[in-house]
């Protein structure tokens, strides 16, 4: 075996997931990541803990949708065994990791909405429990990714297999700095170029090449900044993090995310979105438009903002067209649209709701500005603290 | 997908555990099951069963016990989560099908008991579901079976894919014989051959071409057979099945067991046995014997019956080291040391007792006859309802 495979798992079992003796564990595992199961059981099994594991596959999934749409009766509501299993666990770990990324393409997105909806209850229950999200570096992944297995490898084992308690104290300042600031106002693009209303309403959409500015002011007064370490007692879920992220209380200006993005399936590239009060305004894509517009009809909540996040990972290196990694990339800015995470909000206050939360991208590293309160704290992807910033 | 994967699902799903729309199916699937698995799951979805899918794995469960054995502390009795899981399940259906079956040959057999001792529970409330144990064909088992993957196929679906309606009904008669019958006589062998004892004691262990005489008589006086049809209608809970069985009240005589048995991971050949007053008070075997020593030393059981069997599956047409098919075959009866099953016994009663229940196989379908209170019942493999019986 591969011997960062032992590390990515002890990773996931003692830095993320803080196993102790006598947990009681679900380990879900994807239909590719058999050898990482292999190596995080046996983890689990050094440290006394208490294994259950599920089988997560989509081929099943889409099996078992299908056959529920040739059924045609409603779904029974957080069915009693699987609720009784994960009310029961203390932690959760999923090893994602398939074969085939379209494998529920053709699922009917509505079967699949009520199926998610008819386990609200288990999923809340898998929330309460210490669960960490992880991959298996699968040629499933790697294809989506545009890159041969071999370099996927180094690739994840590079952004995984970090020194997280290092990470953790420099995300840490960031922390802070967005803890005391009440405004963060983030820019992108040539100040002489003209804005996006002075264009002439004939140009093509635009592409990286001719980037549209980006000056977006993001109100956070009250809120808490998340130091996302890819542990649980960071409050963060993902194998790999490096992500310090927060709930907007205001928003507005406009933003170019230059990012692509799979929403549903599609291609959604360089989206333009115009914000006032919070609320999008108006929006264009370069391709998939109505991907977008599809998210931004769901609910009220679906057009207003639930996070804002800057990433901290320097072992990400590209973007592979995954959230868990393109999110984290150092050198990028993300907003999401949608559900807010309550760890940003004061005690008892509730942030943006929506059945939707979808993460968009901006690359920060050139010609661009993150400042808090009017002090820039990052200036083309370098912060403050680190050699090279330019005041 | 071979639509014989569709047949045996739709067997395993609708004749064998009789799924009613919101039951709340566990299916575990082995490592190399995955296609059943598909068929399977998209047979509950169309019942409206629900459905929280298990991973079965021989090498993760190798994994997990090598690290306990590391931390070298005790197993906790039935963790809370898994417990909870089959506790809330109306049934459970096992996909067997390993990549090896040898995958946990490296693991201490004390560990392994440990383990299953410390799941007593877990496992109580697995048999208290309408449970079903299957395989999928796969190379592991037809190496094991001594066949290629394509000869192994049309040996499975023969012996699933059978008119168990049909099957059951005859299996009925010979039910009923047996509960109204107070003894049962296996003869085996020419009748001028010599008895053990009297052969000098300088001869070579028996072999197949030279099969020791069978002369063995089981009271059942009071014993329930069950009709094992392959359905938990039957209580019967393998597919395939296809066999009748009880439970010895009283056992004496010698009995030759020609067909080869694997015992903890080696391959006992010719047990042969000598039991008094329903214990065994000699034993041989050709091959390993020390295996069957082991087995016999288990506990006091362990020297006692637990089943008296007769194979009635005409699709099973050869031995492939496999027990859910090798007991099954019609022309052969099985007795198994160790425990009894309750089903067999007075409401009330309970049988042998002991931690193993290992079967041993006779062919029956040469100089051969199996007689209820001095009726034939059966002659070299020919039931007395069938053509071609010879009374």
């Amino acid at each position: 075996m591969d011997p960062r495979v032992r590390d990515h798992a002890e990773t996931l079992v003692d830095w993320s997931a803080r196993i102790e003796p006598g947990d009681d564990v679900i380990v879900d595992v994807d239909e590719g990541a058999h050898e990482l199961a292999v190596a995080v059981v046996e983890a689990l099994g050094e440290r006394g803990a208490n294994v259950e594991v599920t089988y997560g596959s989509d081929e099943l999934s889409r099996a078992y949708l299908k056959g529920r749409e040739d059924a045609d009766e409603p779904f029974e509501t957080d069915p009693a065994h699987s609720l009784a299993l994960f009310e029961a666990a203390d932690a959760y770990l999923r090893l994602g990791g398939g074969r085939n990324t379209m494998a529920t393409a053709d699922v009917d997105p509505e079967t699949r909405r009520e199926h998610a909806r008819s386990r609200t209850g288990i999923r809340e229950a898998r929330m309460d429990t210490d669960w960490v999200s992880t991959v298996h570096p699968t040629r499933s992944l790697a294809q989506q990714a545009g890159m041969s297995i071999e370099a996927y490898r180094e690739f994840v084992y590079g952004a995984v297999l970090r020194d997280w308690e290092a990470l953790a104290d420099e995300m840490d300042r960031l922390k802070r700095l967005l803890d005391a600031g009440s405004e963060v106002r983030i820019r992108i693009g040539r100040e002489d170029r003209p804005a996006t209303e002075d264009r002439p309403a004939t140009e093509d959409r635009p592409t990286t090449e001719e980037r549209p500015a980006t000056d977006l002011t993001v109100g956070i007064e009250n809120r808490t900044a998340v130091n996302s370490a890819a542990s649980v007692a960071y409050d963060s879920h993902n194998l790999p993090s490096g992500e310090v992220f927060t709930a907007p209380a205001t928003v507005a200006g406009e933003i170019h995310f230059d990012v692509p993005m799979t929403i549903d399936g599609r291609r959604v590239r360089d989206v333009h979105l115009e914000v006032a009060d919070g609320e999008v305004v108006d929006f264009a894509a370069a391709t998939n438009e109505d991907a977008l517009a599809s998210i931004l009809e769901t609910d009220a909540g679906a057009r207003r903002f639930g996070e804002l996040g800057i990433g901290m990972n320097r072992g990400i290196d590209r973007f592979t067209d995954s959230i868990l990694f393109d999110e984290k990339m150092a050198g990028t800015v993300h907003l999401a649209l949608g559900r807010a995470y309550d760890a940003c909000l004061p005690d008892g206050e509730s942030g943006n709701d929506s059945a939707v939360h979808v993460d968009l991208i901006a690359d920060v590293t050139t010609d661009a500005s993150i400042a808090i309160d009017g002090e820039v704290i990052q200036r083309n992807g370098t912060f403050r603290w680190e050699d090279g910033f330019e005041a």
